[in-house]
């Protein structure tokens, strides 16, 4: 894409209502619109990382058995009030409207309900199960207070994944295949190494459930986590009966701030039970259906990262989720050329945002910067002189001289 | 995709509530699931359809210009009391809510002010344009009544693309350029052939706008279309001076019944003036900033693709936005050689569903035609003796043998 092309203007403030960070690059990157409060346009470079870490995440659910849909914002009353999460006391971050005919409706903060409504046409035998159903989809929250950025919205990208069992075995298994999933999209996204897979409370079903916890110093959870052992707690479980059972003492573990970016939760018939979905075994015998369910934020990781990842300069996108893999710069007059270095980078597949602005070299690599793209490289007449192009990678102090084919060897 | 990995299943009879065609096959067929009337769960298969329309969409719109981004749902008043469309009188398809704090919050059943309103930010001068950001978007609307399945919706998939110009000459140019796209879209949906670019009403700032009409007999407008001349005008602007302007008499033209699939329209300044977006031109002078918007229904194409090529034995889909290209239906013990077969369709590139459930041949044969994908390849053992598999397109009354190899090169 030619930056010419991109209708989106880097500005040096952020706007004076914006308190968090990551929204406040983002914002002056031109990656997103405050609309209100929790609520963010994306631009077209945010939309890109959005796609992408989305497409991480759809990949892995993939690969686990999952099966994409794409349930509604919309929802009626009644399955809400047979769970018992209609009441505005319940589930206290509901948005609700009303037909034209007055029918009261709720904007859905989960799915959990009309999915295992959806599931009685589907489930009847054993044979019919396990299944896999998730989705990306937009959630409403009515939070009292959003003022967090990306990282606690009103309208957010949620990924959520259930799972449908026969049996408490069979759905601790894909739990475990799930943990295991996540761990690989954290790593995918670059947080591996400072995610942790969190003991939290599991409510009525399970001892625990897991959270998965990215340590930084703008998080809402205390975590306590041995790394080498790679156990972490959270402040809600932290009691001594849990660390004995987990066999770690006070002393092994450290204190950490972290965000919750994912988590994993057996929901065993909490929601089988009252919506009635049952299935008949091998015997004849009819049993409730054993659920769990799976979240991952996209929106919330993405101002994670944004935040996590940047600097003085601006964002630092890791190389898989970056808008752009190259920013390429041309100084002087040197359309020709630059216009055929962009042509070759992007036949090979490169994905490639190409500065052809009439502006000054300084404005151009300051855009580079606060726009996060991993690798810079520029063209000018002196650089064309020598048969060389200029590369500078995002986090590095120095640059390089590299041929086109040298160039292309690298980003290959 | 194996079949037994496909959580839904097909049913021999619609439900009673629901009235149209569209959405009783592909509810019967198991692509979508009524949340209530409108409103639609996409599930695996028809959230595969859903998305190969929305990609065609979006091809065509990058081609034109078009940079990709996505609004909120969640709207404050400010803007839409400013252009006056606030008002459940002027604009009676709102869904409206509030914030925890009793803020007054709107769905958008549409978009133009608050992108009128975020492009403020981004348009100053003359060099800024001109731009032309789309989204896929999930649209609400309160419809008093909803009874045409996918095709009328009270929350549906919106493709829109709006353009901002200096002037009405470009603003010309690129509107022409978009009714170009959107003839692609209908040729590579399959609808080309039977959708008219239609002249209808034009508002405030042009004489006309367009409309893409695809002639349905569910459709609810009426078009007079000249078919040598590809000339299609709405009721609406059916009338003597119009058809003198046109150069057509009304014996010429045949009354067809059609389903609006897309619109094109010149918006002028009906919301630049009141949200004062304007430009400097290169003589320092402000002008307004001259709009169009340009909208398709995903979600409505899908309902309309479902109806047109359906027959009695179930759905029938274009290859282009088929869910699977080939449905593989294996006949006996055969699953070893079924299995590879699979695998080596699925690694040329070839998308295909694999029917490997343990099931009678005429119900997979059944759900093959329902389901409506455009191949079907069937492997048993008698086939296998004489080193053929067996090919029937969807369309077709004959099946033809075939080896693998000529299979491949006719799929190819």
């Amino acid at each position: 894409m030619r930056v010419t092309q991109l209708f989106t203007k880097t500005t040096k403030n952020a706007p004076a209502d914006e308190v968090a960070k990551n929204a406040q690059l983002l914002i002056r990157a031109g990656f997103v619109h405050k609309e209100m409060a929790g609520v963010y346009t994306y631009l077209p470079l945010g939309k890109r990382v959005l796609e992408k870490i989305i497409q991480i995440i759809r990949e892995e659910m993939n690969d686990i058995g999952g099966s994409e849909v794409s349930l509604t914002a919309l929802q009626n009353s009644e399955v809400w009030k047979k769970s018992g999460r209609w009441d505005d006391q319940v589930m206290d971050v509901w948005f609700k409207t009303k037909l034209a005919n007055g029918t009261d409706l709720g904007l859905a903060p989960t799915h959990e309900e009309p999915l295992t409504q959806l599931m009685k046409n589907y489930i009847h035998s054993y044979k019919d199960l396990p299944i896999y159903p998730y989705q990306f989809q937009i959630k409403f929250r009515n939070e009292l207070r959003s003022k967090s950025g990306l990282m606690r919205g009103r309208e957010f990208w949620m990924k959520d994944l259930y799972s449908f069992s026969r049996t408490q075995e069979e759905h601790d298994a894909f739990y475990e295949k799930t943990a295991d999933a996540y761990a690989k999209v954290f790593d995918r996204l670059g947080l591996g190494d400072f995610t942790y897979k969190t003991f939290a409370s599991g409510g009525s079903f399970a001892k625990f459930s897991h959270e998965f916890q990215t340590v930084s110093p703008v998080g809402e959870d205390k975590i306590y986590v041995h790394k080498e052992k790679n156990i972490a707690i959270n402040e809600e479980v932290y009691t001594d009966e849990v660390l004995a059972e987990l066999g770690v003492s006070k002393d092994e573990l450290e204190e950490m701030t972290a965000v919750e970016t994912g988590n994993i939760f057996t929901l065993g018939t909490r929601f089988s039970d009252p919506l009635e979905l049952n299935y008949t075994d091998e015997n004849g015998e009819s049993k409730p259906v054993i659920m769990g369910s799976y979240g991952i934020g996209p929106s919330r990781l993405m101002g994670l990262i944004a935040e996590h990842f940047s600097d003085d300069k601006g964002l630092v996108w890791p190389a898989n989720v970056a808008p752009f893999t190259v920013y390429l710069v041309s100084i002087g007059n040197v359309k020709e050329q630059a216009d055929k270095l962009y042509a070759d980078l992007t036949a090979k597949g490169i994905e490639v945002l190409y500065d052809d602005r009439d502006e000054r070299p300084g404005a151009k690599f300051a855009d580079a910067e606060l726009y996060g793209i991993p690798y810079r490289v520029t063209i000018s007449e002196r650089l064309i002189a020598e048969q060389k192009l200029e590369f500078t990678t995002r986090t590095a102090t120095e640059s390089e001289l590299l041929t086109e084919d040298e160039l292309l060897a690298k980003l290959a």
